[in-house]
């Protein structure tokens, strides 16, 4: 007898300042079709929900999911976004979309419950469901791209601190005098180990972006090395400090970055816990995003069809 | 009609590398009477359980608590600990106390559930019970002692993390460079802001502990000022990321160092957040610790009454 298939199955939607995915996932976890679309904020927010409900239309039609079958519907998205609410505010990278609901077109054109995340807490709800994070709690996710961004599951939840807002990963104190960052301080993980912050860096020596940057590296330049190796001194003080506040089970890098990046960080991380005393280094794996650019999609899937408690 | 006075209570104990104290703490959070002793844990682990177990008969004794009367014994200690064996393993403070159970002498004693904790721990339980942390969530807090402990308090359980440990907050990554710290890294919180940290780098200058260096900074020794606001600039760090990470409804500041510097770290922290971005400033409240000396042993209770989940 073959594999039992699920009829039944839910639409995750990833709204990146760029990109936006959406696709069908099943109650395994497989995702059964997936579409993507640029995000194109500045066309405005509508344009953008009457796209993303023609690509969610096509994508359930291809992989033959009728509407009586979709049980639910989850985003997650770049944020500042409020899950309670259903509100996206974020002035940075969808500049114009602010106090937009996204939640309740979708909900009114497809019936069912649909509910919204922080696009970072999305993608470690992927990769502890399906991927990574695998049976694992806690599990703290950091993904290093055009910014750095990070989400933390606890006792199978999504974390969430004072008045329901998200740890911002990537904003942890980790140098003295690094590059302003646009969060309020100098030498956040973000300022120095971000795509943007490689690619700003390097602009000095002529390096067009972080891609650059990485490559005049591998050909053995000192500046472009020097700015990579600034880079994963970040992200080592930065695992080494979130070991010593939410101790993940798992520790798991994606991202762009990590694409190129990750045995070298690894390897840094790994190395710096050599010596720790205060917690055990064996006990805090770290480990490689198994879902690449879709975890963020098939976490939103995973919270569209009720996996994990929703917001208080 | 006056106010109802529980008739039943439990014991806490906060044992520390210097001192102890073993209270009675009723189910409204009241002390009804304590009793500090030295710890002397060189004179050996079945010596002090000894002196302990006469110090809980002594001081129920003296609030006039039947022994059916009690309902449970709190321990919180000075770490590492094990909550789920009952064991304190700590080579750093209570030196020859290794792999010790102080569990099982004080249940066979009293005849009552007995559990052990994190003294770290205990203490943010006692705050969030009846002190600065009531009715908040999450809470964590930092004292600043001798070294710098912390604990974390989420949806009124204590945070744990991989394999049950509970967070370091004295050893979060705040400066490149600092003083090498036990923990296996330079520059962690404690090392820059902890009694001891302020009395090594004293010496240099001839005082003798934190207490000449914090007397010299006031009569207006450069020296002694800069070893400050070094230790705040630290404090400032580690809060930026604590807002970042677990991002508590309040932040508690206790222990020794906050007697006398309270306000001046408050006030540093809170100029930090000015210009915050990535986090409400208004949702992190910092607030003063309002048990003191006795926050730890009233968290104890706290545990050894069951108010808290076991754990697992």
């Amino acid at each position: 007898m073959g594999e039992v298939v699920p009829t039944s199955a839910a639409v995750g939607i990833d709204i990146g300042g760029t990109k936006t995915v959406a696709g069908v996932v099943d109650a395994n976890g497989t995702v059964r079709g997936c579409r993507w679309l640029r995000t194109e904020p500045e066309r405005g927010f509508e344009a953008a929900v009457a796209r993303l409900i023609r690509a969610v239309e096509e994508v359930m039609a291809e992989v033959g999911l009728r509407a009586d079958q979709l049980c639910g519907i989850g985003i997650g998205c770049a944020g500042p976004v409020d899950p309670r609410t259903g509100r996206i505010h974020n002035p940075y990278t969808l500049r114009g979309w602010e106090d937009c609901d996204v939640v309740s077109p979708l909900r009114e054109r497809f019936g069912v419950p649909v509910c919204l995340e922080n696009d970072a807490d999305a993608a470690v709800v992927g990769e502890w469901w399906v991927g990574a994070g695998r049976g694992a709690d806690p599990v703290v996710m950091l993904t290093f791209g055009t910014g750095v961004g990070g989400g933390v599951i606890h006792r199978g939840r999504i974390y969430r601190g004072a008045e329901g807002q998200h740890p911002e990963l990537g904003h942890l104190q980790v140098a003295e005098g690094g590059p302003q960052c646009y969060c309020g301080r100098c030498g956040c993980l973000e300022s120095l180990a971000s795509g943007t912050a490689l690619g700003t860096a390097g602009a000095r020596w002529g390096w067009a972006d972080a891609r650059a940057v990485l490559a005049a590296a591998d050909e053995g330049h000192p500046e472009a090395q020097a700015l990579v190796r600034r880079a994963v001194e970040a992200a080592a003080d930065a695992a080494w400090t979130l070991a010593h506040t939410f101790l993940p089970a798992r520790l798991i890098l994606g991202g762009g970055l990590m694409a190129v990046l990750y045995d070298q960080w690894a390897r840094a991380i790994e190395r710096r816990w050599t010596g720790a005393t205060q917690f055990r280094p064996s006990s805090v794996k770290v480990c490689r995003a198994a879902l690449g650019e879709l975890a963020g999609m098939v976490g939103a899937a995973a919270l569209g069809m009720g996996l994990l408690a929703r917001p208080e």
